[in-house]
């Protein structure tokens, strides 16, 4: 059996769960390598993948002996098959955060199962520690951010649009990589101020501030980078904020490590900014992986520590409204001793 | 009140529900305009939004007196107000379809709601039905597509790949449209044979058919449309089956009225494709709106009838698997007297 499933019938064992229904599409590629619509269901005896016609020959080619999963078309199983899955489980698992409550209901209904249980995100929190090819397929992610970034930064020239720039930035994913992990952000002038700004048709001037929030996805991993960058010259009174940013930025990643608390790693970055009277206004990072945004989120909020070979990025922002905003954002691994960053494009002042 | 806060408010009476939980995005778009993340709740004196930080300006720059809508940051709300909404609710409605089994939990526990009680998709069922903004946002959409279908014919060459033909596609979206509906599909020679093919870096060569599904949106309204198109000339074989899928896709059209029964009109597209030994392996349409896909589902399961002002497809196809395909759809608005297609591309042999 593949090791992914293997730890999960281990983990279902010691939560005294028979079976599991893993309907999330992401998990079901975690745990299979399948990218389709359908359901895997964890069994007494059996690893079952029930799809439609269209996915059946992609799912036998991606599946072989050793992953020990059977596939069925949804369109051959009858109601008794879907009731003898589960016959004699005590406690049958499910995604109480994917599935919905008519889902749930069907599922009681259709697998005729008394005890359908919670998992509390078992396979996502699983998740959060990457493997080795996981970790080799992030990297490649970010190598490709990092060249769509030093092409990118020549191919700017004022009078070109936000919605020119980030077509670029996605036509270069296109062509290099599996496309964009989240919608492209371009936000120049006092746009930047916006931190989920969407590109526009302002054009870039002289003297502009342009946020670039960009990233791809390869061999289905995520990347995710953030650069402020400058048109012609650096004003002072955005250079003093670029300067907070990048020490709280480069403060954090001094403190990424194996064990380090994750709540303190965020409130490091805040109170660095209310000494200079701003808000740290978001979340400080999160994980990265099959999905842009993963756990751990990287928050004041949460009290869990960072553990090794977790992916996680670090952009902390400051947004004066109606003016301008800096975020720069790193993503990077945490090993033992520190973490590495995944992303290698400079930080320095970047003046185009 | 707006009329769609009116009407759902006379829904909720009739199903004996004192209050309202409404998460879905889209739903939320529909019934207030505002397009965002948060929460609407309708209660027995008020309509309320919640949001965070990010939207409450953009809530307020959406919304009139007339809307009646108070917004609300969910940072000032405490777990009293939350109890106060329901107060004396006895059936408090939810979305059971688009609410996870998690956050169901957590509705109850944070609104002290006894009786959370499901809604039967009464919103998603009511947005079947297009009023006359909603009906002039769907033919722009679709007027846009012709567009682009006109003018990506004379741009396709042989030589070109289908991924550089959907980017073309997309990349006219961006600009005339609010960018696409869903994934372009550029499907050529072989690959035409899967209805749900991705563009791949397969060069277009003389003589090849070739499947374009596409769609962008306008005002958040979606548009729909498929054509399959050839390169120098059409095949003897080819043709048969075009002839036999066109007839057919001609054939719904003049069924598809207020009234005709959905089944039926599914059925008979079936039966003409059996006739020639072939099969209708997939849905022969669906409504579209301010999602591409939304209910009625246009299918040999659905026993509902064509009513006035929805807006649904035809798009019936037969697939060769390894050989090619050939699909042909249009967007249409059902009214009393038959249909009007919204698509106005041509049907006939396109030849490029």
């Amino acid at each position: 059996m593949n090791s992914k499933i293997t730890w999960l019938r281990n983990a279902m064992t010691s939560l005294n769960l028979q079976g599991m229904i893993i309907s999330n599409p992401v998990n079901i590629k975690y745990l299979t390598g399948i990218d389709a619509e359908g359901m895997l269901l964890i069994t007494r005896k059996e690893n079952v993948y029930i799809t439609d016609g269209r996915y059946i020959e992609y799912a036998h080619s991606i599946l072989t002996l050793f992953d020990e999963i059977i596939v069925y078309n949804y369109t051959d199983m009858s109601q008794e098959d879907y009731e003898n899955f589960f016959m004699f489980c005590e406690n049958v698992g499910f995604e109480e955060s994917y599935v919905t409550y008519a889902k749930y209901k069907e599922y009681m209904h259709k697998f005729k199962v008394n005890s359908l249980v919670e998992t509390d995100n078992l396979i996502e929190k699983q998740r959060i520690i990457k493997d080795e090819e996981e970790i080799k397929n992030l990297k490649t992610a970010c190598e490709i951010t990092d060249n769509c970034f030093s092409y990118i930064i020549k191919f700017i020239k004022p009078g070109m649009t936000e919605k020119e720039i980030a077509r670029e930035i996605d036509n270069f994913y296109n062509e290099n990589a599996e496309g964009v992990s989240f919608e492209t952000i371009v936000a120049s002038g006092e746009n930047s101020s916006k931190p989920h700004a969407v590109p526009t048709d302002r054009k870039i001037e002289e003297q502009d501030i342009i946020t670039i929030d960009m990233g791809c996805k390869y061999n289905g991993y995520c990347s995710d980078m953030t650069r402020t960058i400058f048109v012609g010259s650096v004003p002072e009174d955005i250079k003093k904020i670029y300067d907070i940013v990048l020490k709280s930025q480069q403060q954090a990643l001094d403190e990424m490590k194996d064990g380090a608390i994750i709540r303190q790693i965020a409130k490091n970055v805040d109170t660095n900014f209310r000494f200079y009277n701003y808000d740290l206004i978001h979340a400080l990072g999160h994980g990265v992986g099959m999905e842009i945004h993963e756990r751990p989120y990287i928050s004041m909020n949460n009290d869990t520590l960072l553990k090794e070979n977790m992916v996680v990025t670090d952009e902390p922002g400051i947004y004066i409204p109606g003016k301008y905003g800096v975020r720069i954002e790193d993503t990077v691994l945490i090993t033992k001793f520190g973490c590495i960053s995944l992303t290698e494009s400079a930080k320095n002042y970047i003046i185009i």
